[in-house]
């Protein structure tokens, strides 16, 4: 029951003080959920009031479902771009359509994430490599804010890749709306200072560290007041401000997203990409968040509460949604004890979308622009991209193929040539292993590389140590490696493979070894292994193998060279390994 | 220069004793590919002498380009059914557009084998495990062997699977002629009777054994031979035995294939399909042979020697080729000494098409049909499932999956499903690595399993070993591996993770032993590694992470519990590993 609803962990004991800190830190994150839900709604293409929605049941259900104390799930950043991308590829923006459509996407991102979760799928996600993950998170935060750079200047681009939006952006250079500019980029001024400058100015004004990073994290809603306010009191909209306008106010009513099944079908990739990279940006928060505690996550159980979470977001009329970074590190820096902040939250939210939407009637969509663009160019970090060509070219080329591709063509695009070019370079590497002829380090048992350190070899005995498993796409090249050192050496009598790295051999490999071990007989030589693993020898022992082998089985490497070492060695076999 | 053209290696040097050996095995080899070229010309839905166009050309180019000696090339079985399923999925069969795309098919495939060998790309090849592989041709030999019924029993069935296969020969079941069916059975039953008994009954009779096995393998030419004056004699043709009829004479004109770009880009993967089945059989049996005299073959070499030879066949009107099993081991046999004897063979099709063709005209299709079965129910080893179940159950799913989709959907889909479900096996299985407890063995420097072995460990300090190299798939699993392993001991005070099997570890891995290590730290324990890799290590060194680990760095495991076992450790770094 524990594994399934985490809740009953912490509700029964649940008491006044977790309730103080719970209910002061909600506090804090409705107030800075309520612009970035009406401006994620807005990347995503959606009506302002979607955001709302989306923002209320997928919090109650993650406080039922979910592991971690801390995180806040709804609307965010990378998950609704990839809404947008996948949703305006079917049905043109702005009809009903396709609200259904981003509706039926979390339905079905809900039920992939819920059956991944219960099937413990999770693992799936490790697919998703750490240069890829952090090359498209990068490439994506570029890619929203060139698409709110349009909202900013009053003028309308639209496109999936950087390439169709730049174009479409100069294109339309001619139309910029100067009240717009004005507003979006004074609040894109205005929310950097507030990111930079505000904390430390505060406390120079004397107010607490906590203090004064909460009021600095108000700075969106203040910019929301004071440009709202603006527009209303100049009568901007009537000199071409675009603003949000009518929000229904009221709950939404539950109701089943729409049941076609070419639609399902269509968004069936997007959505399980959605789902993928939703959890893994969310398993880490939530991962990151719980180690400062010392606290656990299960990241299964994740994966279904996260699905609650989306199924319900879709069920109530919203959209995608995950847990978000700012949010969660918002919720955990104030304080936060258990999920029923999140909770609590979540009536903060219904409450706003009861009676505040009215207010919301002159807010520009500038100013929610200009929120994500602040937000999202954190996101940005192309100094991956130099610390990862140092370490290893193979992961930079992964990075850099998918943001590129993020960039060139788009978020679905981009992921997938991350992923399938990760497991290429890892496949090619493994098929041409590296390998080392090994002697003994003086007065250890030690084996190390000849060409590397200092060690004792045997004259007839050679020591080759195979840095990879032996599986199908290396056997061949196992065969020429030992060939061509058989053929090197005319005195050779004995061949050890020093097997500690080798931790599987499949059949194909298993094949190779028996003609190595033929071809080497004929040419008068022994081949030995050592060092075989258990799991590798418990296998090696169900076939005849190890009986037609020339040689021997040794637990060591040491013991190997000992007693091969020793002229005539005895022609025995070693039990066990 | 040698390396592209191998024929400098040994046409220097040839000589008589070389040239009487050659001509006799070339002799030979052209009786048993007469019958054999036509029915796999019939096999691949194409008219009969398109068989001995691609038994001329190829021969010669192999004979320039080839590193093997004894290799002999031309139509094989399980290339002309790829050959028919992909032409038959785009023309109707008897069509001129349907050979035009066979002879378009080869030339594709023989450039795609030539840049493959060019770029050196042979590798790519070992990515068919060889349970997909032997289980691909035995599939393939079992669907052969069902399109041949129809030629044998007088009636027609088509289709690429052998679920439609079945349907349709069950359908016409009431069409057989019993004349065919007489010819056709009577021809089966004579060649299993060739290949079991004669051999034995014609030693039996004074032949010594090479001579004796020469005569057998005529048993094709002869069922060819009588078949065809019966149905002269007998006027069967009348009767509804379907017969080779007129094969126009002379030698093939060159041609350039159709060059048509839908046509080619429809062929494509149906090309580099054929080409790297085709590759892998003759590439195996090059190797095989040579071997046995202790010879080498250049695998890149021969990509560029079959690419050659696919063109040729192509220029001269001929379909795709490759080294083939039987007809290369009747050259072995027959003393074959260098390529010059396959030189030698294409002179012999040459003529056979010049003069024989004939003789032909009342052969009947149910004597090629009949030879067909014969010889691909050899390739079927369906005892190779259960081998393969007893040592890996993994490879047992590529290898049974890959039977059923050949059997049930074609060949293009069961081959593609064994590459792509080894690869996701292997990666599943990388993504959850074993690992063990180490401990060492009592008097020695070596550590193993402390579930498997009777070794010593240290109060306070637990030694992992990971049998895995650490990347993006398995670097979270790590994670949690660690912390639970922390977590279970509170007296804690070192973890050393012992790399022997660690061949490499990319970005991803390096984040989480990050990771690991800060928490550790925090829970006041440290983390060392031993037997780091030379390479692994390099790579380290280019980062800051073994400035910032709490632990060290030993040489061997060994050393590491040395020091560490110590009571209060001292605070060393260890320079190089």
């Amino acid at each position: 029951m524990r594994r399934f609803f985490p809740i009953l962990d912490w509700a029964p004991g649940y008491n006044r003080p977790a309730f103080a800190q719970d209910a002061m830190a909600a506090l804090i994150v409705t107030i800075m959920l309520i612009p970035q839900s009406l401006a994620y709604a807005l990347l995503a293409g959606l009506p302002a009031e979607v955001g709302l929605y989306a923002s209320i049941a997928p919090l109650l259900l993650y406080a039922i479902f979910g592991t971690s104390r801390t995180l806040a799930v709804g609307p965010v950043a990378v998950v609704s771009l990839m809404t947008a991308a996948a949703v305006g590829n079917l049905v043109a923006t702005g009809t009903p359509e396709y609200l259904g459509a981003a509706i039926a996407l979390a339905a079905l991102s809900g039920l992939m994430l819920a059956v991944m979760g219960m099937l413990r799928l999770g693992f799936l996600a490790n697919f998703l490599s750490h240069p890829v993950i952090s090359g498209f998170i990068s490439a994506s935060g570029l890619l929203i804010a060139a698409s709110q750079l349009a909202h900013i200047m009053g003028i309308s681009a639209h496109g999936h890749s950087l390439i169709e939006l730049g174009g479409d952006l100069i294109a339309h250079l001619g139309d910029i709306n100067l009240p717009t500019l004005a507003i979006g980029g004074g609040a894109v001024l205005f929310l950097v200072w507030v990111r930079g400058a505000l904390k430390p100015l505060l406390m120079r004004f004397g107010l607490s560290d906590a203090m004064a990073g909460g009021l600095a994290k108000a700075g969106p809603v203040l910019a929301v007041i004071v440009t709202t306010g603006l527009v209303w009191m100049l009568g901007l909209d009537a000199r071409g401000v675009a603003i949000v306008g009518d929000v229904p106010s009221g709950l939404p009513t539950p109701a089943l997203p729409p049941l076609d099944v070419a639609l399902w079908r269509d968004l069936a990739v997007p959505a399980l990409l959605i789902s993928v990279v939703g959890y893994v940006e969310s398993v880490s928060v939530a991962q990151t968040l719980a180690a400062k505690r010392r606290q656990r996550i299960d990241p299964d159980q994740e994966l279904v509460a996260l699905g609650a979470s989306n199924i319900g977001s879709a069920l109530s009329g919203g959209f995608p949604v995950t847990g978000g970074f700012s949010r969660s590190v918002v919720n955990f820096d104030a304080g936060a004890q258990t999920p029923a902040a999140g909770a609590f939250a979540a009536v903060g939210m219904a409450l706003a979308t009861l009676f505040l939407t009215p207010l919301l009637f002159f807010l520009p969509k500038a100013t929610l622009a200009a929120t994500i663009i602040v937000a999202v160019l954190t996101l940005v970090d192309l100094g991956a991209l130099k610390r990862t060509w140092v370490y290893s070219k193979a992961d930079f080329s992964a990075m850099l193929a998918t943001i590129l591709l993020t960039l060139g063509i788009g978020v679905e695009a981009g992921i997938l040539a991350g992923v399938v070019l990760s497991l290429i370079l890892y496949l090619w590497r493994t098929s041409r292993p590296h390998h080392a002829v090994v002697g003994r380090v003086p007065g250890t048992e030690h084996f190390r590389n000849v060409a590397r350190h200092k060690v004792e070899t045997v004259p007839g005995l050679l020591s080759i140590r195979v840095d990879e498993s032996l599986y199908f796409p290396n056997a061949r090249y196992l065969e020429d490696l030992v060939n061509d050192a058989a053929a090197a050496d005319p005195a050779l009598r004995d061949v050890v493979l020093m097997c500690s790295a080798v931790n599987f051999i499949d059949s194909s490999a298993l094949e190779s070894l028996e003609m190595i071990d033929h071809r080497l007989q004929d040419a008068g030589i022994r081949l030995h292994l050592s060092e075989v693993k258990g799991p590798v020898m418990d296998r090696l022992e169900r076939t005849d193998f190890l009986s037609h082998l020339s040689g021997q089985v040794f637990l060591s490497q040491h013991e190997a060279v000992t007693r091969l070492g020793a002229a005539g060695a005895p022609d025995l076999k070693l039990a066990g390994a």
